[in-house]
């Protein structure tokens, strides 16, 4: 109890949950960090598949990461519509929910379910990656070194966040300010290119195949761009307009950057490495291993964590609701002592650290679980958002059918293109664990609407008859403890029995003895166990009471004895607890704890 | 219920203990496993001593052996007194008990508990390094094998080792006269060896210090050497006659072998090394890297493995003693499925695995412990049956005595020695961890002498008043689970009360309303939860209830969920049983959990 409250900090009452709002500015760091980090790895990601080619394909990667600042552009446009309809807040689930019906729903559900767990582990694996290739001597140690930043992350979460920007915000300006510092002086830096003579190894289908793969890797650099459009009521009044010009100056750096270092890339020849980043090359090349480039090394790794921090917000929420609809297990709504939502961040950490020590803490094999994720979820916001305005008939309601249209078609085909391409390359896992988790999903809801149905005062569920029922006694002999169950009993019952479980004839002979003297009003039935067990014997005793009369009720009144110290309880048998497992699951046995405490000598 | 049955067999009843008696033949085979196997290391360890002063230092481990070899023979003329008088078998325990008093017997338990402990410890991982010699590509695989090996011998063990000696005697006899074999082969082979040229870096005092240390490493040549005397039972008539010829002849083949290799290592100038024991250098020496040399390895290895499991039978039957007299947990005393002590077994190997992690699974460093705890359990045997001589003045008794006493002392002599020269180097451990293991015991026994007196029925322990208790019904809402606990509740007492915890104003309102309507009758009290736990309130409750009232008993009858499958159980909060938990401990608090069983839909 101490350690917990010193880990994680005192309880906090309900009505201390903050409402601080946010400005722009503000609004800009705390929301804009899981999108504008994915610049990180994006250019990496494009550059990777094309090298699979051959090196002269590296050039194909300018014009296809202007295909994706496009990409960038439309849903952008796309979600700054879903802005005025859900002031509130609208992830695909809600959207989903309250437009597309139940199906498209718990699509929503378990894609976003996915997107948040690999937002954390692609942000810390490529947030380590980063402080890999300064420090190669970490090497070795990237696993562990993940795991200790869940675990990190999950006790910061698990304390409570107050999203204090203010804090957060100076990483975020960090890495825009430096990064396109960073831009500016090699676009303007001279250097002369090592020419690459151009092989076409590959022709016209081909080549368009491996351009689809490099187009679908480099979609990753849209994810988060959501955030925005997810947490209006977080900004200050008029919140639909600072969101919507705050997600505008985000999709605009996030383009800026994605372009500028992909230039870069093409103009200093970088090729990807293992154990170095491309983002840490181009600094290198533009900076020199200089103290900038340390900074910048550490700026990224900062803004990845806080955009794996993120998730830590969104997953839990999402839980909630989710199970709030009955979909997940209840226990996901509940608060814990730091009013955050404990279970969700427990549960998100534990599949992160798994997915991590999968894939061996390396960043690139986990992008196609991402994209495969955030882009279904992406094309379900849109599609509802075209339902909505199709029934609501809203003012702006053709231009707005015609974006967000526009955006459901451009995300959809996004989606057919990664699932495609990148099918055997991970993106099947993800295309199995939306059904199977759908499946659970729905026999989860089956589960409660059973249980909630027969609980429900007017169901027709049969309770038993507890008049008349017989009171059990297990006892390993005659002594205070089962006298004072034997007491217990007669107030509650008229046909009280006490059992006793016979492992050596001569110890049953001498109980048999003294119970005819001290108890001679109990009946001791005896109970022979061949095998030695305790348990079988007074189980198998139960089932011939209830065989004999099936609506018989049996209260099994176990004498049980307290020590003074919890350890000493090791001193003893834990033939209580195993009966009580055991019967349990049995019906119409009702199972008694009569405790006997031991006083200090 | 099926694996475990697969593992260890289906469980035996108790008639189906065999009592087979062995012959001398079958005797030493499975009585000297221990002791025999003893000559696997216990060159090693004189000769790792003495390289610590100088390789020229060497030459005295043959003299050193000889005084061994010395003493392996007071001790076993002392240990065949004992088969005269402790024809049941009397280990240090035994003997420390009946003549010295229990402090003594304690020290003896101690000590012995360390020994068994040790005598896995060292057999496995010698064992291994046998194997490790002959095979040098499972360096690395060291302690996972050593920990595996363990895991085997634990489950051989739960499964019950009918003590087939024939099976047994095999690698017993092939290991006996292979290096009887290799001793001969190797005195008669013409070898010139590499004279060392004497340098006397050390003077007299200092000489005189190192050589005792090499004397107390060699000891462990002894371990083991009392296990004829502890099992005089297991022969055949003449019981006391049998063991005592192959006592005889156990120390004598236990002396050639330990002296021959000792010689064979001077003859052929080996230096001990840290991945080759010396016996597999000696045995390279002889026949060079033939089939014979992987032959003796294996059969090395097979020895200390049996060593090992003869560790496994006495350590649980040792445990059961010293529990039966209420020294250890009772729980030790009970017998598994098929008949063995099946606690104690998992508790050997629970701590043997730790010391060979501890110990990063090498042999030489457990030497010190081994030794120590061996000498410290030959002492008090033999001190106790110098005490017997006197008290029963039996026929022999002057004989007895002179032997008994000159036993004792020299036992207890190589006692002081090794604990001086080995303190820094380990012996530290045991001499702590003896007087930390005796006062323990003593807390066990205090405990339960506490116990027992006070559940006598005799005893003055005061017991509850039933009549008239509270009965207390925590509930989350007007549901068929909470009515049948009610109803339940309502033949148990005529002062009902249920206790509901508000987490929502809003959802409170709503349930008193309800309340009202269809459970009129029963009183419910809702509780305030500033942190949002569902326990703390109720706890209080029943708290001020019992400062009211100081007598009362609360019986707290909770309403239980049970599902149809038992991991629908997740998807259900746990209040239940934390509650129960946390109620265990309470004075005056009677628990009922009174299940409603959902059924199928």
């Amino acid at each position: 109890m101490g350690l917990k409250s010193w880990l994680i900090g005192s309880p906090l009452r309900m009505q201390q949950e903050g409402k601080e709002r946010l400005s722009k500015i503000l609004g800009l760091a705390i929301l804009s960090s899981d999108a504008l980090s994915s610049v990180a790895y994006a250019t990496e990601q494009i550059l990777s598949t094309l090298l699979l080619a051959g090196v002269a394909y590296l050039d194909f990667s300018l014009p296809i990461s202007a295909a994706i600042a496009l990409l960038i552009f439309f849903v952008a446009m796309s979600y700054a519509q879903t802005i005025h309809v859900f002031p509130a807040g609208g992830g695909a689930y809600v959207v989903a929910k309250n437009y597309l019906g139940r199906n498209s729903a718990l699509v929503g559900a378990a894609s976003l379910l996915i997107d948040y767990l690999m937002t954390v582990t692609v942000s810390v694996t490529a947030g380590l990656a980063a402080l890999i290739s300064a420090f190669p001597g970490l090497i070795a140690y990237r696993v562990p070194l993940c795991l200790v930043t869940i675990v990190i992350l999950t006790f910061v979460n698990l304390r409570g966040v107050r999203e204090s920007g203010k804090i957060f915000s100076v990483p975020v300006y960090a890495f825009i300010f430096s990064l396109l510092a960073m831009i500016a002086i090699g676009l303007w830096q001279p250097y002369t290119p090592v020419v690459t003579p151009h092989q076409d190894n590959y022709g016209g289908l081909m080549l368009g195949w491996i351009l689809l793969r490099a187009f679908s890797s480099g979609c990753v650099a849209l994810t988060g761009i959501e955030a925005v459009a997810n947490s209006v009521q977080a900004f200050k009044p008029p919140e639909a307009r600072n969101a919507r010009i705050t997600l505008v100056w985000m999709a605009a750096i996030l383009a800026t950057l994605f372009l500028g270092i992909s230039y870069l890339t093409q103009k200093y020849g970088i090729t990807p490495a293992l154990h170095e980043t491309v983002l840490s090359k181009v600094t290198r090349a533009v900076f020199g291993t200089h103290f900038i480039y340390y900074f910048i090394q550490f700026v990224t790794c900062l803004i990845l964590l806080l955009a794996a921090n993120t998730a830590y917000a969104g997953f839990p929420r999402l839980c909630s609701m989710v199970a709030a609809d009955g979909y997940l297990p209840k226990q996901l709504t509940s608060r814990g002592d730091r009013l955050v939502y404990s279970n969700g961040i427990i549960a998100l950490s534990i599949f992160a650290g798994l997915l991590i020590l999968l894939f061996n803490g390396f960043t690139n094999p986990l992008i196609p679980l991402y994209t495969v994720g955030v882009f279904t979820a992406f094309t379900l916001s849109q599609a509802g958002m075209v339902r909505h305005w199709l029934q609501s008939r809203a003012k702006g309601w053709r231009r707005g059918i015609l974006v967000n249209t526009i955006g459901a078609i451009v995300t959809a085909l996004v989606l057919l293109i990664v699932a495609m391409t990148k099918f055997i390359y991970g993106a099947w896992m993800v295309l199995l664990a939306v059904p199977i988790l759908i499946s659970l999903m729905r026999k989860i809801h089956a589960h409660y609407q059973n249980v909630y149905g027969q609980l429900d005062i007017h169901s027709k569920l049969p309770l038993p008859n507890y008049r008349d029922s017989t009171a059990l006694i297990p006892v390993s002999g005659l002594h205070k403890s089962s006298l004072n169950a034997i007491h217990y009993a007669q107030c509650l019952s008229a046909n009280v029995q006490a059992v006793y479980v016979s492992l050596y004839p001569e110890m049953t002979k001498g109980i048999l003895k003294e119970w005819k003297k001290y108890a001679p009003k109990v009946p001791l039935v005896v109970l022979d166990s061949p095998n030695r067990s305790i348990i079988d014997p007074i189980v198998r005793y139960i089932d011939k009471l209830q065989s004999e009369d099936p609506q018989c009720v049996v209260t099994v009144v176990m004498p049980g004895l307290v020590p003074l110290r919890w350890w000493h309880q090791l001193l003893h048998n834990q033939t209580n607890f195993y009966l009580r497992m055991t019967l349990f699951f049995k019906r119409n046995v009702v199972t008694i704890n009569v405790p006997t405490h031991i006083q200090p000598c």
